[in-house]
């Protein structure tokens, strides 16, 4: 028997969720000076013996060099301990051939800080795009780092690894499976899918699950497609994704074997988990003032619904009358249109929320203006499209798009 | 011998530029009160007999009704007189079966009241989506339209065309060939691919040359390809996109044979003229304080290097750093990344017009952010990209994302 015990709320208000301690995962995090002042802003995660890591990354095809690194190195084999280090401040991204020697510089200087194989070191960089990274910074704090570690220091580094987010992110999940407990604890950073100069998405996952390293891959990049590949701020995609996944395998539970009961839970625990990451991170776009899910079906296939739902959620004229309180159907009509998936305009439905404002081509007879504008005034907002054809759909989640954006966004670098 | 003796400057500042008169056309526009009070919304343009018409149209799955009737009659055989009518204010987009019934009622109106064949009368519908059109007031006004038309009347036309546009728009180009003068003389509207809650992109082309239909709708065709389909504003598709262009064959000159001098220069000066409308829509961009030119070459192929060009110019993040005057080539690089194009970020390079950026993978030794940050407070602003791999090469024009886009967008509409 398998059974969910607790994945925590949605973007809870308020504060930092409790997250569990994770048997054999350390951290740290202290105040490098990278870029910022008083502040923490670089953090090191260090996973036992016997882990496995399994990671997601940006496509971007001018990745920045920790990006690359952390791709070579994923599915390579060891099972001695694991080190993922995140500096905030400077993404190390299109810096050349003095990026990729940063990298090495860092990931080298911790595996022998830690007496780790270097091809087990991790690392992340987020922020200012195209200056060198100050590495010898990094480097210099690595006694202290490696003096700090401690079980329970999850929410600090959730705060190190910031740069324009306004609240730290966490999500959190536990599992009776196999006779024993399975938790699950992540973080994750990212303010609009590029933070201003910036850097990004980043997550980092820990378990304490027995779990093979092909399926932890495969369960994780399958619920990332379902989350992290569903949500856009500006549809601007970074060079610094990056979502690593570690499970230490310290569990009293046995381990997850694919096709079991144990493993759909496990996947349905970590797939919520980072829904709730991934909502926390839109909630947290630039400038944004609503939180917007669309909700695509009727369409051909699944993939012309989420063409669909993108085309919908990126549309810079559909996100301001989200902005301006404009129950504007039209533009999610244009939307559809521009979307390039089959769509026919007189099988076409819109709703938002449970209001029914257009159908066979043309606004409901029951939909009144005043209805709508009553819906649009809610923070969290709903709109549903069926496109009428067959079975396809998808669903993403977006916020809008506000003169807090052009704010944060507009303003010189320096 | 061709020669093209004039091709209208250029986005012409202050003022609507002298159109000549097109022998075979006449135009006529008058206050009929479709949504707009005190000013004239509501144009007819009959072209004599022997005219050949083409046009372009949005390829938005969710057309609106004019553009359908207008897609069904374009290729039709015929050479009697025919008429184009336009309204602004309300699209008639996304109207169902009330919305044919409004095309087909002012459309047999029009050709009731001019003798003309329904099947040559053509019509636009620009504004608000999903209202009625009230076609009764525009159908009361056809008197009064026929008794008005004059060959002079095209800068009345392009006032009334307008919808949120600042500006009215207009071109002119002239050829010396086959022994005589051809005239050509186009308006569009447009502000912002898509105006608020709608209407967006009409443009009318009249020649007085002698060309067969379907070298005339060859040319059209690809001069759109390489102007108003190389521009954005904010990446939303209009459900009324329509242009239509019609051949008087009234010049004195001898009639344009394809792959002969005359066609070539035909081409040219048409290819000018509406690269110069296009040029004046993003200028007239919602919000917009820039007009950037964003060039791409290096390419695998063309239509790389115009994904590339596309992922800059409607990049948010590239669009609001234009509007701070931020020179943060980061945003490019992170466009160029996410266009699902071939790239290779260590044979990247990037320039602000003259000024070379970013090379081989990194900022250039040469760059330095003053230089960058001087030339960002031009009005008129050259986004080169050279991919360094191939021949492919591409140009798009946009403008930058503003306060101002947001103002007119969150709106309500009331």
């Amino acid at each position: 028997m398998a059974k969910i015990v607790n994945v925590s709320p949605l973007a809870p208000a308020g504060g930092f969720p409790a997250l569990p301690v994770i048997g054999g995962v350390r951290f740290a995090s202290v105040e490098a000076g990278v870029r910022y002042a008083g502040r923490r802003d670089v953090t090191l995660m260090v996973l036992d013996a016997g882990s496995v890591l399994a990671g997601v990354f940006t496509r971007s095809s001018t990745r920045a060099a920790p990006v690359l690194d952390c791709q070579a190195k994923i599915g390579l084999p060891g099972d001695g301990p694991a080190a993922i280090i995140v500096n905030a401040g400077n993404a190390n991204a299109f810096t050349g051939h003095n990026g990729v020697q940063a990298v090495q510089a860092v990931t080298s200087a911790v595996a022998d800080a830690l007496g780790i194989d270097a091809a087990r070191v991790f690392s992340s960089s987020t922020g200012v795009i195209g200056e060198p990274l100050k590495h010898e910074r990094i480097t210099a704090k690595l006694g202290e780092l490696a003096g700090a570690l401690t079980a329970d220091g999850i929410a600090d580094a959730a705060r190190a690894i910031m740069t324009t987010d306004t609240f730290p992110k966490g999500a959190a999940a536990e599992i009776a499976a196999n006779g024993g407990t399975i938790r699950i604890a992540g973080i994750a950073k990212g303010s609009g899918m590029i933070a201003p100069d910036m850097a990004t998405m980043l997550v980092y996952i820990f378990t304490d699950a027995k779990i093979a390293r092909p399926l932890l891959q495969e369960l994780v990049s399958r619920a990332a497609d379902a989350t992290f590949n569903c949500i856009t701020v500006d549809s601007d995609t970074s060079t610094s994704d990056t979502l690593l996944m570690g499970a230490t395998g310290q569990s009293d539970a046995g381990e997850v074997l694919a096709d079991t009961p144990a493993a759909a839970a496990f996947y349905t625990a970590l797939h919520g988990l980072m829904l709730d990451l991934a909502h926390q991170v839109v909630r947290d776009g630039e400038g944004a003032t609503k939180f917007v899910e669309v909700q695509v079906s009727g369409a051909r296939n699944d993939a012309d619904a989420r063409q669909v739902a993108l085309a919908i959620a990126n549309s810079p004229l559909v996100k301001t009358a989200i902005a301006g309180q404009d129950p504007n159907w039209g533009r999610i009509v244009m939307a559809v249109g521009k979307s390039g998936a089959e769509a026919d305009r007189d099988t076409l439905s819109i709703r938002f929320g449970d209001i029914t404002v257009a159908e066979n081509g043309w606004v409901s007879p029951d939909y009144s203006e005043s209805a709508g504008a009553a819906y649009m005034k809610q923070q969290d907002l709903v709109i549903g499209v069926d496109l009428g054809l067959a079975g396809g759909a998808a669903t993403v989640w977006t916020c809008d798009l506000t003169h807090g954006y052009i704010d944060i966004n507009a303003d010189y670098r320096s």
